[in-house]
């Protein structure tokens, strides 16, 4: 079993070593001129890359370094005399080096692939869908075969060293403790950078200078297309790695509680066999991903392949499970059955794709929403702004009901273990899911290299086509990696509450009500947070862009050549200084909170942000997807098109939209999980520090 | 005991009287053509608020009828052969009907005082002061007046033929349920009116015609103002009187479901000696309520207002509670003492205040956050709106903590007859709360009349200096209506827990916590259609408004006459049909979900869409404030005063928060309290009808 485990991730290494190959097999060609200046261009923004995520991983380090010696004290040897401090605070460091790596290893090959995605467009649309596809998979299958591997890993060596399987996996937890504190840097910190360069390029080249989009003579430019790399491949990556590492994490944690599951390893490893088994599927699925020569059969292609990875996988499942786990197993007083666990399973796979397809449905402008929103720009930007939230806060029905759904099922038919399974199951195809999401970016990229190189214009139409449908999915891979948040969430909540022995939550009681009041500030004021950081971030680099428009000489006839690299470094700076305050918001509050009033009305509090989180998550997310597309659709030439005053309007809507959708909302999951996940990890040092100061203010 | 309450009550009657008779003792003076013009103008406003009310009461009638027989039917008959739905059905007529006179004495008086507000503004400050001042009396101890009379003798015949007290009390529920079917239809219709007619009459008179506010050439300046009295006076007036007769009933449930407390009548009735008490503190209070001639100090007396109410209602209460209460009792197997309900009372009560303060600070410009919107509007409109919405949800920060505190310190001291207390103890110097409230948009309209009557400049001047202060008093009222709105929701919550005999209510389990996560989506949905419907009804009115400029011959050379009455008939039109979707939306909510899914599914439901709700109707009102501000600090001469860029900005700002602040807000707070109450008076129908539902199905 471990080698079927561990030969999955070495499949999931080898595909996307030869996806990486593929994508360097494409040679830099043009002629000298065009070959320099790919080269110069794409060095920029690679350099920039580098140049922002070697400052965040030396933040990253300073900060996983102090935070495991944290651990370390704050947990202590156990009363069996484990060394919990220990074992927590490695597993932490295990899980913050791997999701590292693999985030870095995906930028690296986004970086490469950008450039040579503007070349191979020069060829064609199908051409350049394959070098941008393809690198997408490196990052889809490099950071899912990592993540098994690591987690395995650490299982094996952990159970071997620890007697009791249940304490050995709650120091797995420790992994998934640390592939979210990364993801919070890579989310928050890659978020606000990605869109302070954003905003801040276009509220000084477009509006002030009057110069287009992607224009190389806006000194924010190579800024703005590191930002793409930074926050929606690197951050994304994070993210689900996360997710992938929690959700497992919970459903070992939960699974190990059960004696009879302990007995059969199969049924204790059946959450890394899952997303073992995901790999032949996601590898299976992509040998699909072939388009044509039109438009329409790009974003068909990457749709069908959420689609044939979740029913291949429905029935990859099958098979597995009925192998893999016992007939029935007892847990928390409650009989679980192989169907009940392959229900939540299923739950979790299906729900993930209906909330994919409502995501797309509220944010592309072929439905009635978007469209809306652009009819209502025609009266200004009021009405545009009214519209746009209120389709975002419609848009948050069918998701929320969704999983609500799916955490009833789940629950219901399997207990807290079929949550994790649910949240498993959202993520089992997290190879396709995150290959048609890092595609995005890198057609994103290539789009502005091709703009900025000065090529024929119909490699900017290819690549704009690329980079619509990868609007699409980025939209809808948005929905998923909340929805699998909420899930994950859910599930490490329910694994706080079976490590810190509560069975019962009573929600009628005032610690446990007042918690969940309480908790509902919290995603507010994270959002309000990471929104204003974007503001101030994007300030200091309108303040940057304006001074080199003054000083550089030759700028805008383009003889002088803007200062790049400062713009990198004001974004970078800009970007980790205000990821303190929300970060410090994230990480403290749950500790603060459970030690002072202990681990019911910590439950309540992670309740009541998981509610608010999840609305407030798919609002913000959806709000801006929408704004951007009306945006998008008014351009294709309706209510007058790109320069009218609907135009005008559908943009400041669109400027609203952004830190909404790429920092705020999905900086919310790394809140919802990483609240719940200390909590698991530290649910004893709560619950002593907890009574040692009731006692000692004489309670 | 009996006659200390009506004695306040008629007390509260009396006042009100002398304060009308005080408004009406101003006689309409002026030159002949001034005094034409004056009651041509104000009879309009009368004219077309009556109007609006006649329809809505029309639709509130009918469907009130309709809905008491729902009731009378679908409650029928006790176990003990008692006619629950004729008791409870009457006690729902009783409630709805004397909301509606309350809401309607008060909008008569106010619909005449406002052109008297400015006539006395011609002398002084102090004078139009008065007046406004007064007629805000009118309505605020009116209200109080007739709620204690209406509640008291509803309890008193119900408990004289219903043998049970607890029984009884649980009849006579359907009176706060009355209350707040008419506020859904004062909040949710008074509120798509007042900002369709605001929205409209602002794009195409200020944008498109380029002529002033409260300019008489534009049709839809009579509904602008009318909407002022139909949202901000009967629409607040109504809800107020909800959140008043709904915490009043569930504290009388709760209270009657202990015996002591039963056999103890000053006990029993202490909820409605609160009230009671409450008449003469306000009438003290009232007393210091005189200004000089500076603006200053306006805004300091009615801010002084609340401070000096709330502390001799502390000393008050005091008193009250060593004569009324038990030293203690059981509840629930819980001893509740006469501190711990004191407790309660008094955390209800400065818990109140210290929202009201901290709601200015979020949306005075006085202070930082909106100042920092102003400064934000130099970019443009996005930065605006990103520093509007950042504010919005940052403000939800100290109200939500406050709310969670009182929770806890209530439910910790006194059990849920605690929560109920508090609820009460926060609106129990309701008198004084909505004199201020009320005198705003007397004062809006005084300037608006003053301005299309063409008066002296310095008339103008004065009623804006009474407006500006009503705007802060008037974002404080709804931080405090927002306050009692969750902790009424949250007792009715506890009275329909203890009538459905649920005393522990698991988080942990499928049910309630998929229902939790269900009823999140209720304020957002609820919050999408109420701002959709504010557009629609407002791109009605702009059609309209156009359609007069075209057809009407000399309406701008002021030849021509508008025809008023049309667009105030549109504007009734369309926010009466707009109301339907989310009117059904909250009431039947509550009552599907319950019979589908089972009592404790519903109490997770109402506990998600309480949280989701308190955040939103915050967040919702203290952004549309913050905006409207800080367009105002902008037209005090910062940043380029009055039309620059910047203030076109804020103006966007603006026109994005009044639907949020006036509509989809303040109507979140009958969401919140309406499906409690519903549940409460339906626990029994949702009880016996899941259950037939679970045994047709085969469960």
């Amino acid at each position: 079993m471990y080698l079927l485990i561990y030969g999955s991730a070495a499949l999931a290494l080898v595909t996307a070593l030869i996806f990486a190959k593929k994508v360097l097999s494409h040679p830099i060609v043009g002629t000298p001129e065009e070959v320099r200046k790919f080269k110069e261009i794409s060095g920029a923004i690679q350099e920039g890359a580098l140049a922002f995520l070697s400052a965040e991983y030396k933040y990253v380090a300073y900060f996983c370094l102090a935070f495991s010696l944290i651990i370390y004290f704050a947990l202590g040897h156990t009363n069996e005399g484990l060394n919990a401090g220990l074992y927590s605070s490695i597993a932490f460091l295990a899980g913050a080096f791997t999701s590292t790596i693999a985030a870095f290893l995906g930028m690296s090959i986004a970086t490469k692939a950008n450039v040579r995605t503007t070349i191979a467009a020069r060829t064609g649309l199908a051409a350049a869908f394959e070098v941008a596809f393809s690198a997408g998979a490196v990052m889809g299958f490099g950071l899912c075969g990592l993540a098994i591997f690591g987690m395995l890993s650490i299982c094996l060596l952990y159970t071997h060293l620890i007697a009791n399987p249940l304490v050995a996996m709650e120091m797995v937890a420790g992994f998934g403790l640390g592939g979210s504190t990364v993801a919070l840097f890579g989310r928050v910190g890659g978020g606000i950078f990605t869109k302070a360069a954003d905003v801040g390029a276009d509220l000084v080249g477009k509006v002030e200078a009057g110069i287009p989009e992607d224009d190389p003579r806006n000194p924010a430019v190579i800024a703005d297309n590191v930002g793409d790399n930074v926050g929606d491949i690197a951050g994304m990556g994070a993210d689900l790695f996360g997710s992938l590492a929690e959700a497992t994490c919970a459903a070992l944690v939960i699974g190990a509680s059960a004696a009879a599951v302990v007995n059969y390893l199969p049924a204790l490893y059946y959450p890394l066999l899952v997303s073992a088994i995901g790999v032949p599927v996601c590898l299976l699925t992509t040998f699909f991903a072939k388009v044509g020569e039109n438009a329409a059969s790009v974003e068909k292609t990457l749709k069908h392949q959420m689609l044939i990875s979740t029913v291949v996988m429905t029935i990859a499942v099958y098979f597995l499970s009925q192998w893999a786990l016992l007939d029935s197993f007892t847990l928390n007083e409650m009989i679980i059955s192989r169907n009940g666990i392959m229900i939540a399973l299923l739950s979790g796979l299906w729900g993930g794709l209906i909330i994919g397809y409502a995501t797309e449905y509220y944010t592309s402008h072929s439905y009635q929403p978007v469209r809306k929103i652009a009819d209502a720009s025609q009266t200004g930007a009021a009405t545009n702004i009214i519209y746009g939230i209120s389709c975002g806060y419609q848009s948050v029905v069918i998701p929320a009901l969704i999983v609500a759904f799916v955490v009833f099922l789940s629950w219901s038919n399997a207990g807290m273990y079929g949550i994790a399974m649910a949240a498993i199951g959202m993520i089992s195809t997290i190879a396709v899911g995150l290959t048609i999401d890092a595609y995005g970016p890198v057609s994103d990229n290539a789009g502005g290299i091709a703009e900025m190189c000065g090529l024929e214009k119909v490699v900017r139409q290819r690549t704009d086509i690329l980079d619509a449908a990868g609007n699409t999915t980025a939209a809808i891979g948005k929905g998923f990696a909340i929805g699998s948040a909420v899930l994950t969430g859910l599930a490490l909540f329910a694994a706080f509450l079976t490590r810190s022995n509560i069975t019962t939550l009573n929600l009628l009681s005032p610690t446990v009500f007042a918690g969940l009041l309480a908790g509902t500030v919290l995603p507010m004021l994270f959002t309000a947070l990471t929104m204003r950081a974007v503001g101030s971030a994007a300030f200091a680099m309108i303040e940057e862009v304006r001074h080199q428009f003054r000083t550089i000489k030759g700028i805008m006839t383009g003889e002088g050549r803007p200062d790049y690299r400062r713009c990198v470094a004001i974004s970078t700076r800009a970007a980790l200084k205000e990821m303190i305050a929300p970060g410090i918001l994230v990480l403290a509050s749950p500790l603060v909170f459970g030690v002072c009033f202990g681990s019911e009305a910590l439950a309540g509090m992670l309740a009541g942000s998981l509610a608010v989180g999840l609305v407030t998550a798919i609002a913000s997310s959806n709000a801006g997807g929408a704004w951007d597309n009306a945006k998008k659709y008014i351009e294709t030439g309706v209510y007058g098109g790109k320069g009218s005053e609907t135009h005008k309007a559908a943009v400041i809507g669109d400027t609203v939209g952004d830190p909404l959708k790429d920092t705020s909302g999905p900086s919310l999951n790394i809140l919802m999980k990483l609240m719940a996940i200390l909590s698991l990890v530290f649910a004893p040092f709560i619950q002593s520090a907890h009574a040692w100061l009731l006692a000692a203010l004489g309670f």
